[in-house]
């Protein structure tokens, strides 16, 4: 299907996005890059941006500066003014639309953003051939820049095709602050999809394996409490503060001690303290984050009531303020792949050059915020699936050293076009 | 002043109280027998039970079994009917007083219950001499009997007296329980009075020692709390369980964990809990009883008030109920005998016959209910002593082998009839 | 198979156990009438008490002076004297072997014990037809009258067929506190038995149903921890005290909060609390009884040694003594029923008559000292299967009004006799 | 009897350190000046750094690259490098001897370290005339540049004086960080002083007044816990991990739950907590800095017990390693002011010009490590005061517009040498 220069085409643009990696919401030079590649195609639709997502549901938006800077280098790097302007404040993303007529509605998910990693400079293929992190402290450690490409090389291949129906291709910002997918949802271009696909590389799979369907999303969501007390002198008048540092505690021991639930595993987690000033003093702040997760959303929704109402009452039991803000930390559902859907994928892949094994199924250990994505097709009537594109990586996911074997972008875009066109010819 | 014949009637009348011990709230023998002394004798006002005592201010009262039983005990041992019929229910003591015109008003409080300790039958004098309780498993085990005596002494003394002015004995139940001087307070006969005396003999002083004003009345509140959740199959359906253990656990951590006060030392103790009924079974309902102190009455409403907060709080973090009955438990302020009061006593005491040392103060180290009569005196601009006669007891008070020296009823009769008069000499 | 005077005689014996319940290492009366009833049989060999359990292994044995009581019940009950002086001092159980020449060995356990529960007086066959308890506040609430009869049953009929082998009945103490399994383990009679069956009537199955293998038995250890301090004055010398309660709520905040598994779920209670004496002691006592369970016989252990932990921390912690006695509480590993023997089991229930359902597998909502025999059997290479008999249950399992359809009885032995016989012909 | 001039040397002496604060170890600066001060007059011994302090017992010793860079500064602002090279590595400090023949040993200690507070610029005497702090950041915000040239002048007026005995100035380090007092102390030059002396302006005291004694200094006593358990991924293997942050929680809930003592307030105080990195992984690491009090030495290190038995118990409980390291934090036994001492303190103060109240004795709400010295005199069988000389200050001590009010350099001068000579002239 793709011809060799596609291939190299391909290449060439996912090491142009590992050159900029950008951490969530400041995809500036990378939304830019997306809107320009697509606008050298043929889409018949391309919504940017706050066009693309429900800038209103995002959370653990960057502070101003921040995004600023972000959006600074963009700029030097030779991004598109007149993009980065639509994208500024931190409103990144893109959707683009092929319309080949009468058919299903299907979608493609691909994540954008970086990680706040700094990348090996040795012994790693990316510095070896130049196209290193430009960006120090940042990097593509997860193949989020693979995503990208295959989005891309999937709306080529199928727009040389004779798909019948419609093509979706959703650019997602901030999955790894679990928080770019909900906000996508949330703009409704997802609602009249009939079968979704989310595709991710790796995950310990070789180059050659293909999997069908992963399951076992735990659904999951982060928490931050912060408390706020009272300081007082701890020599003089200890009466007088609202210790902060004793809500802390209490909440600390009654969040693990939180009923297990019989229906099924649950998750706490208090990831991080922080509080106080000197030794001498009543604390008058401590903060706290947290995570719970359920094997279901149910049982992770259990869970976090649970959670607040600890939260709560360690406050008022030590008499102190709390706030737990609502605009941070990761949360995505519990999913299941589509075995219709993984049925397809599967049969496609197992005629795909390079590929050597084709699991059926495999679990996914840990959260994925497309879900918030696969939940709101499959509440619509839709059906999703979560397809796993092996590929040769040396070090693990979020290590200095995770790189991809580019043969499986060609491998990818295969797959995942085969079966857009090959869903393309039922009818939901 | 006394005649030996009134000594003599002095410790037969103690000798009947020690053989017919009654708890808190069932003095109906011990209040019919100071009655019918009364009676006997030229007081001008008696108020007895329901008028001696504000009723719905009592605490610990017993229930109606337990009231019968002792009512039941009065009568077989030969209580005036008429005195039953109006204490019946619980509503024991007895106010007396002599109006000897113009001049102070001066109180005088005893009080009259006993404890629930079985008496010792081997070496020790009321088992010898043939006064040993008749009520097996209770024992006036800490003077009260005495103390009773020497109220009706002390009023014979002074009414033989030129003594001019009013005194009123308190004749107060419960104070075992922490709990009858409150409703003693409260129904106003302490309202005018000028001087307020209490007495207690022992505390460690020997036949001979009298101290003319203790000090160090730490105040003291008990509680209970009571919660109640939902049981559930602690296998099965953990999560539909409302722990009220884990309440208790929280409320435990955290109340000795409410913050000391700069201003004094405050206590907080957890003294009994209970709760739950099988491994199995997510525990439904927990009781803890605790007591909170403070070297000063604001002291200990402060613990109090955070204690209240830490239950109520530690209820709401595992979700169950929360009841803490108000009925229950002991109750003092703290207070300071008065310097001009005790000054006479010492006065008086250094005259009398037998006196060998006056100590003018002593810390008491524990708490009191007398404490509510004096706060109550000294709020209306009165003054107040708590006196205490000095007695050899061959047990610690509150143990078997309790007794008192009959000299010491005497010895307490004169010095507080003396300063009575002393006192009515005086004008406020 | 069985004639109608042989169901007579099972109803009549089943109805004899029913009107003389008898607790966990009290069946005394029970143990005798097996015995007597084996007796009049033609059993090759037979065990009982001592001989039949390991006394040292086992938990939870009543006091001399409950023993005793039963022991008396049991002699004025008519029970044989010279059983009764074999299982004296809770030794009780026997184990049954027939011996029928070359064949694989078969084992059948069936449990014996009752439970302290007042049986109904009302609406309640036993009531109705005169064979209500005559241990007031002790009732068969679980159908182990049913079982001991089907044992019977089953010893029977094997006895009459031309099973080729050697067949095992373990009539088993103390299962409802999950300590009479172990003992009998250990005993080493179950060590060559290549086939065991288990055997329970009713958990909701009406008459007529048969499940072929029950799994799902949760692995269960009960555990008690007792904390000894010292006591001394709330108000005048806290610091004097070493304090039990402060330890428990330590213990109780820790225990809940004992990390969840990733490899399947757990459970923690602390189902009964209890400590102190009165408010004003820092108290010098608590004791506190819970349960680990989970989903694997490791994770049940993983969580108890958390719990140990815990609780030994928490008594370090507040400077408190701590004792975990080893002799009480259930204990019981998990097992699953193996998928041939439960085969075999279907195959004949299919045929027996009166038998409309059978249920190749069911889960079994709770725990089973069964297990302990199970897993004995499994480890030595045998194969091991529990087997549920449908029956007609007006109330549930233990409550007032549990009561078992006697035609269960018939259809038990041929279910399990049956199987017994096509077991035997195959070789392990 | 000081000159004018003299009094101006004083000032510009006080100026030149104000201009030039040093936080505690890094007096680099501070020490050279005073010992080129005190080469300049005529003392018999001077002992410096090394030779003033035991530098083992040296705690809260920033780490090398903070000294260098006071080092640096000290070199840059003019310090002599003499002096520099023997207090290099933190240890600073001095001791300076004048022997006038036979008499008694009589110390002053004075402390010359600064603050990190970042000094007013406007409407601040320093800032209007030109001393501001020349070390951003830092700042004489409690009057310790006022001691130190307390201590010359004292040195001077003495030598002028016809003193009869031994004068020991102890220019301590690091009083700020309550760890300099203890070296010092170690090093022996305090163990034949017969009279002490210690030395603070302020405290709300205003110019003119003089307190001959100060009582009531809290012992107290900072530590600090390190808890190191083991990262794991929350969500698929929770109990892979030893969580420090639980250890945290549970030695918070108990840290604040150490029994009140019935001899007297003792205080506990967690003042800061930090730990985990994200809301994924069960925490590894987590810090708690804390303080413990007591009205005497004997009551703080009571609850310091608790309080490491609580840590080191919680970190047993949830399986952590903890670390409490013993060189950081401040440390101060409890002290009393000699009843002779401060009278001939106040004898003398009333005698000098400008003094207008003499205060007995007053209570310094807070510690002090001058404690170390004054007990280590007192228990050599020697006698200290803690002597306040009033000054107006503007701003409150450690706030950024405190100032001293110059005068008050003169009159603490001559109370201090004053009483001096006038204790030479008794024989202890």
């Amino acid at each position: 299907m793709s011809s060799a220069d596609e291939c190299d085409d391909l290449v060439s643009f996912r090491r142009d996005l590992h050159r900029h990696p950008e951490p969530a919401w400041c995809e500036f030079y990378t939304t830019s890059r997306i809107v320009e590649a697509l606008d050298a195609r043929d889409v018949d639709e391309l919504y940017v941006g706050p066009a693309a997502i429900d800038g209103d549901a995002r959370r653990n938006v960057p502070d101003d500066d921040t995004l600023q800077t972000w959006l600074d280098r963009a700029r030097a790097a030779g991004a598109d003014p007149s993009v980065l302007e639509t994208v500024s404040g931190g409103l990144t993303g893109a959707v683009a639309v092929l319309d080949r007529g009468d058919g299903p509605t299907i979608g493609l998910r691909v994540d954008i953003d970086a990680l706040p990693i700094t990348e090996a400079r040795e012994d790693h293929v990316p510095a070896d051939e130049g196209f290193r992190s430009e960006h120090e402290g940042y990097m593509h450690a997860c193949g989020h820049d693979a995503h990208t490409t295959i989005g891309l090389g999937v709306l080529d291949a199928v727009a040389d095709s004779d798909f019948a129906g419609t093509l979706k291709v959703f650019f997602q910002p901030a999955e790894e602050k679990g928080s770019g997918a909900e906000p996508m949802a949330k703009s409704g271009h997802v609602d009249d999809v009939d079968y979704l696909l989310a595709v991710h590389v790796g995950f310990d799979h070789p180059t050659g394996e293909v999997v069908a369907g992963f399951d076992g999303f735990l659904a999951v969501r982060d928490f931050q409490a912060a408390f706020v007390g009272e300081p007082a002198h701890a020599g003089a008048n200890p009466h007088q503060g609202r210790n902060a540092i004793q809500a802390l505690g209490t909440a600390i021991e009654n969040l693990y001690a939180i009923p297990r639930h019989g229906d099924g595993p649950t998750r706490v987690n208090v990831g991080v303290v922080d509080g106080g000033t000197a030794t001498n003093v009543v604390p008058e702040a401590a903060v706290l984050s947290g995570q719970v997760r359920g094997e279901t959303t149910e049982l992770m929704e259990y869970t976090y009531a649970e959670a607040e109402r600890v939260l709560r009452s360690a406050a008022t039991l030590h008499d102190v303020e709390l706030e737990i803000p609502q605009d941070v930390g990761a949360s995505a559902p519990s999913a299941e792949s589509d075995d219709e859907v993984a049925a397809v994928v599967a049969a496609v892949a197992g005629d795909v050059d390079g590929v050597t094994t084709v699991l059926d199924r495999a679990v996914l250990d840990g959260s994925e915020d497309a879900t918030h994505l696969m939940r709101r097709v499959t509440h619509n009537g839709g059906r999703a699936a979560y397809v796993g594109v092996g590929t040769d990586h040396p070090g693990g996911h979020h290590t200095e050293t995770f790189d991809v074997d580019e043969e499986s972008l060609r491998i990818g875009v295969e797959v995942i076009s085969g079966a857009v066109t090959d869903l393309a010819e039922r009818r939901p």
